[in-house]
């Protein structure tokens, strides 16, 4: 049996989907994970915004000692994708520990920026 | 009632409003505050320089159960401005936990550049 | 003796190498090690991906009193290096004490990106 | 008076100073430090390197209620200045508690990327 590392719950204050790409690379943002157990880690996403009620229970699975770098333009509730050039906010709550990083790819102009940050956990 | 979650004290030290921008984007930065509790949070934003007292008392409210991208160029004391071009840092004192991270977009070349950190929490 | 800081574990879930290069840069990931301990610190390195089993017991050598940045791309196991172009995660495992940074530069397009993140500690 | 905030040791294993600049704005690297109290904050840096002995005492003062945002290719030992375009790392340690960030400019290719990172805390 593989040990379980990190937290149960992590935040991400700053998302945002570019509304726009140019060049060779697609804007994307990724919630990466990592399950260091031998057991799969069932993830439930809260989306939170400026101006009306959070998307709540999106669920993601992640299996034991793997990675999961889920794009944010993948993720729905009720056929609802999250809205593109709004701001919003990021829970990732799990039934095991895990570790959360997120990532953002902006090539709204011609090259790429990238931002990357250790998500906050909350013990 | 929804759980408050993080810290009431944050610092992010490397505050910088660029002067130019070029391109598709304005240069700008923005203080990511996420509430996830049910009442508001009224938070009090001190702005410390390198060469002159801080502006202090700057008053911001997020929603219970909303995420604020607070974009420091709109924030005043007296009517005065975060002045650009000029090194700054950061504290975001909350009356109830919140989650802090801070966010650049700097265009004063022709393409953009990304960075990101999780505020520094006091406990 | 120069005293041991930081934690013995540390995890970064977004690892990538990126696939190409251009300009005057080459796209490179580097995990940089601290050891401030007078000691040499033993490190070892697995690499967790979304869907194959870990690549386990990587080894690195850091001197006392001495930084190393590791370019995961000269990383090996049984000859094999880590793949390109596929999302994984790193877990840095040390005998002692040390402090760990990650950070990307993608030259994918004509001007390169960057990116930086602690990583994350397990006391 | 002004309460003291954050930790007196930080740690950035991730330090490099561009060894070339292209286009309007010149690579370069900050230590972004913020003294909360009342009192000046009397700092010492240490410079470690990959293949020789560290730079040690390299002495800077913060100011009481300022932040400093600390260009490193101003900091010298002796007169000698870090090196260009070779990795290091960097301890930032402190009589009094300061909180610490570090960014970094690279504008080697035409157009500039940014990083940043808060430092990590050793209590």
């Amino acid at each position: 049996m593989h040990k379980q590392r990190g937290e149960k719950l992590w935040y991400i204050p700053d998302g945002y989907i570019p509304e726009s790409s140019s060049g060779e690379l697609t804007s994307h943002e990724s919630i990466c994970v990592l399950n260091t157990s031998s057991e799969d880690a069932l993830i439930k996403i809260t989306i939170y915004f400026e101006d009306r009620e959070p998307m709540e229970d999106i669920m993601v699975v992640v299996a034991g000692r793997r990675t999961k770098h889920i794009r944010t333009s993948t993720l729905h509730q009720g056929g609802m994708p999250i809205p593109v050039g709004v701001p919003y906010a990021i829970e990732v709550q799990s039934d095991i520990p895990i570790i959360v990083q997120y990532s953002r790819l902006d090539s709204t102009q011609a090259e790429n920026a990238l931002m990357s940050v250790m998500a906050h956990p909350i013990k």
